[in-house]
Parts: C-alpha cells; sequence; structure tokens
C-alpha cells in the first residue's frame, strides 16, 4: 500500500536514556516475555501539545487523531548544508502547494547527512528561523512535521533548557496550537509532494505529548 | 477523513501500573513540561510479537508495518454474554468476507458492557475456543485484533501466570507469526465490515511487543 514508516528506532542513547526490564523472562523460566519500558516521551519521533510550553494547555489524549493524520504537503528544502538557516523566502518558494487545513512535512533529509545517534546530528543541524515559523504559523496548517531539530537552541539541551521564546516553532506554532510531529526520518523515500500521514501517539492521559509512530501512505 | 481511534487511555490501573514522572516542570519554573513513563508493553491497546511466547523469534521494531496495516476484515461477533465462549462456527458464520491476507478484527463490543478499568473486565469476558483459534490460523491472515481478553485463562493474570499452550491464540496464531492486536475499543462506532486499518505500536528495539495507537478508517 505504499507505506513508508518515518519512525526512528527507540533504543538506549546519549540524549535519550532509556531503561528496559524484562518483567517476565521465559530465560529464567516464565511463560513468556514481557518488558517494561521508562522513557521520557519527547525522545526519538514523537508529538508536542500546546501544554509542553504552557501550563493549562491541552495534553496528548485529547487531540483528535484527524490533526495528525490526513493530507500533508511535504516541503522540500534539499539540499540542506550543515548549520544552515532556514528562512520563510526558501519555505515560499518550496511550499506553493500547501493549502490550508493542511499537515506540513518539512523535508531536509537530515538523517541521511548525519546519524541521529551521534551529538553532531544536533551540533550540525540545519535549523528554521523566526520569520520562517511566523509564515508557517500563518497558514491555518494542523500540524507540522520535522526530519531535523528544528530550533537553533534544541542543540544546548541538556547543557542549557532555552525557553519556549527562544524556539520559535515552539513560541509561534505550538503556542497557537499548531501540533508539533518531531525526530522523523527516512523522508528521502517520498518521491512526492503530497501524501497521506498517519502520526500515531500513545494515548496517555495528561502528558504533554507522547512517543508517535509515523507512517505516510503514497498513491 | 472517517477516523476511528480503537485505542484505549494509558493512565495508571490495578492490572497494568503506569508510573509517570515529570523530568520538567513548569510550575517548578523549568521552561517547559516533559514526563517520563515506565509501563509493560503489554498494558492496554498494544501489539504481540512471536518473541512474547517463544525465544528466538521476531521482535516489534524488525515488523514491516504492511503486515500491521491495510485491507482489513470486521467480524461482527455481537451480542455476546458474559463468559460466552467464541467458537469456530460462529467465526466461519460471521466471516464469509474474510479475504487471504486480512487483517482480522473481532468486534464483540465487550467494552461497552464492561469497564475496561475494572476486573470485570476480565473475569467475565467472552473468549475463543482451540476451534476458533485453530480456523483462524488457517486463513493466511496478517494480524488479528480483539475487543476482549480473548483466550480464557487471561483473566489468571496477574495470580497465575498461564502457559501459551494455555491461551489458544497465542499458542496457535502468534507462534505461526500472526501477529496479535490487543484490548482495543470502541468498535461499535465501525459500521462497515471492511475498513483499512493503521494499527502503529512504538518502534522500540528488541521488545516482545510495544504499546501500539490504532485506527480505523471507513470509506
Amino acid at each position: 500500500m505504499g507505506l513508508i514508516d518515518l519512525s526512528m528506532t527507540i533504543r538506549p542513547m546519549w540524549r535519550w536514556p532509556i531503561e528496559k526490564e524484562l518483567l517476565k523472562d521465559i530465560a529464567s523460566g516464565d511463560p513468556y516475555q514481557v518488558t517494561a519500558t521508562k522513557m521520557g516521551m519527547h525522545a526519538f519521533t514523537h508529538i508536542d501539545t500546546p501544554l509542553h510550553i504552557e501550563l493549562g494547555r491541552e495534553s496528548i489524549e485529547t487531540v483528535d487523531l484527524e490533526r495528525l493524520c490526513g493530507s500533508t504537503a511535504v516541503i522540500d528544502l534539499t539540499p540542506v548544508s550543515a548549520n544552515q538557516e532556514i528562512g520563510a523566502d526558501l519555505l515560499i518558494k518550496r511550499g506553493i502547494h500547501v493549502l490550508p487545513g493542511d499537515i506540513v512535512l518539512l523535508k531536509t533529509c537530515w538523517d541521511l547527512s548525519r546519524d541521529y545517534t551521534t551529538k553532531e546530528y544536533w551540533l550540525d543541524a540545519p535549523h528554521l528561523n523566526r520569520d520562517a515559523a511566523q509564515w508557517l504559523s500563518e497558514l491555518s496548517l494542523k500540524a507540522v512535521g520535522f526530519d531535523f531539530p528544528q530550533d537553533y537552541v534544541i542543540r544546548e539541551i541538556p547543557d542549557r533548557h532555552p525557553s519556549a521564546e527562544e524556539m520559535p516553532t515552539h513560541d509561534l506554532l505550538l503556542r497557537k496550537g499548531i501540533l508539533l510531529i518531531e525526530y522523523l526520518c527516512n523522508l528521502d523515500q517520498i518521491k512526492t509532494n503530497r501524501v497521506d500521514l498517519y502520526a500515531l501517539p500513545l494515548k496517555i492521559s495528561g502528558t504533554e505529548g507522547a512517543c508517535a509512530r509515523v507512517v505516510a501512505v503514497e498513491d
């Protein structure tokens, strides 16, 4: 059915510690294997809701999935260079096919330039400037997805925890209620500029986002 | 787009303990909120892979999502009564539209009869007998989804941990490589006998299954 998996593999790594515990273990005589996993809800491919940056806002289990699924415009920004600042001018030029009510995917294929288990994936990343986030915020979008750490200061985490105001996509998109789909990969496999997206986060009560599995469907 | 969310809400409850920890907390002066969650990968709506019952078998991140997405036959078993044993005869009668290569959803709407946060959801549940699992195992299916605890002895967990051989769907379907999509809900909202399914588990390295978000799309 032309399914493309846009999700990172969740595994222990320096930026996102993952704890796994075998609750039941066949090798130890249990009749079946059961693993428990502890992880942050903003590790690997995941969705942010506005509660991530503002108290009293919506949490992930209340989000209607129509906002994370459906008709999606892919804005092809390739090729990008290390540390490239992406401005509104490039988005306007490459995004003429975006329609009101769309989900937008920003495609840089950054995961082909830097391995996402290395620090260079963050330290050398392309990023959106404030004008770019402002332009996106005016398009009546449901959600925006990224295959790169999209705000410049994200590279400073966890040494420093920047304010939402320093992160243009968080400040201008997320605060407005446009959901963020973060840390996608494999966008090089998308060959068209429109796909159907299914970005499905775990339905966890009360959290400000959740780990997700995300697939694109091409006609 | 006719999207129906078939996923339970993940929250602390007696059968499935969930731990939540606020790693970053706006109320305590952090610039954003981040929650870490610890939970078993077979809690609430989830996918089982054969590694759940047999060492050396496939883990969840290696599963091609084509096996969990696409054309799906809904077998309507309603109405069901408490403790009803579902046999092959009923599946044959209600499942004449099932095609080779399908995913099958068994629809009992059990979540309307018993609240899935109560023990009665398990203690009174309808269940498949061995003949029913055997019949399903011969249909060349990709996966089978259930909206009830489908093997009789599942009700004994966690007081007793039954062997896979005591659980017909695990023994006859999962062992054969037919994936199990467990603890669905809201199947009463599906009005047709064919849907497109997107059953998307977290892509966790090495685990014998994972929590999932599952949606049906009706034409």
